[in-house]
């Protein structure tokens, strides 16, 4: 299946290490996301929105092994049961905060994409479809992890 | 950029009319989603989660227009401030509940996705990433608009 980008992430993170995991742990991290220009009639009526998701290529990710040890465990889980970067099919989902729209470009705060990365679609985030506050959580519950680090490292960056 | 699906989704909704707009709106609804089983590996410790991100693409529908009238309102906005399925890139996102793992089979609850959706990957919910329950929601937050319909027609299906 194909499918081309609609746009592309500025931001102040050029490599996974030192990146905030999510956007939960990036505040002050802005940046923008740069629409293709033909598309900003799409984003009519998106400013009442506080938060987007993106949905985007991890482009600089190498998918190796179907169980690995993410970032704030210690053990091996399935790359399913985690948000490790290298998947199957390299697709991140980003739920950034939206603080303004200029023409095609959208302002972003809470933003934990590297720069350059390609958005394939923009989604309002609308708590009523995507807010379970109390979904159980498996392995991530656990304290250790409560307490692990909230930056990325090298782990699963594509070699150049 | 090409992507290779993982899976497939099996549901007893098998086109858009009356299908549930969202997993919100589809108690009741159960479904599987049938995984490559050389993939299988890549499930465990997925059972501790209460819900999953399905990112599946939307392959009956038909990108036409950058502004829609979507499901739940009569007003036009811009494709990316909906839901709409039919997008630039048909790509879905989809809570379910995740019921029980059998070796390559996910057995899931309240699905909205039909039959035969091919699913591009797998990502646990996690509420610390993902639940923002205050989050400001722009014209969904209308009262028309919590009184409107649940259910999807065939307004955005493709046409055979």
């Amino acid at each position: 299946m194909e499918f081309e980008p609609i746009g592309v992430i500025r931001s102040s993170h050029f490599g996974a290490k030192g990146t905030p995991l999510q956007p939960r742990f990036a505040e002050g991290c802005r940046g923008t996301l740069e629409l293709r220009p033909g598309l900003a009639e799409g984003l009519m009526d998106l400013e009442g929105f506080e938060r987007v998701w993106l949905l985007v290529a991890l482009d600089r990710t190498a998918f190796k092994e179907l169980t690995v040890v993410p970032y704030r465990d210690t053990r091996p889980h399935g790359i399913f049961a985690t948000r490790a970067p290298a998947r199957p099919n390299p697709l991140g989902l980003s739920c950034v905060r939206l603080t303004g729209i200029r023409g095609h470009i959208l302002d972003l705060e809470e933003v934990d994409l590297l720069d350059g990365t390609p958005v394939l679609d923009i989604k309002p985030y609308i708590p009523e479809y995507d807010a379970y506050p109390d979904a159980r959580a498996g392995w991530t519950e656990d304290e250790s992890v409560r307490r692990a680090p909230r930056l990325a490292d090298e782990r699963f960056e594509a070699k150049p």
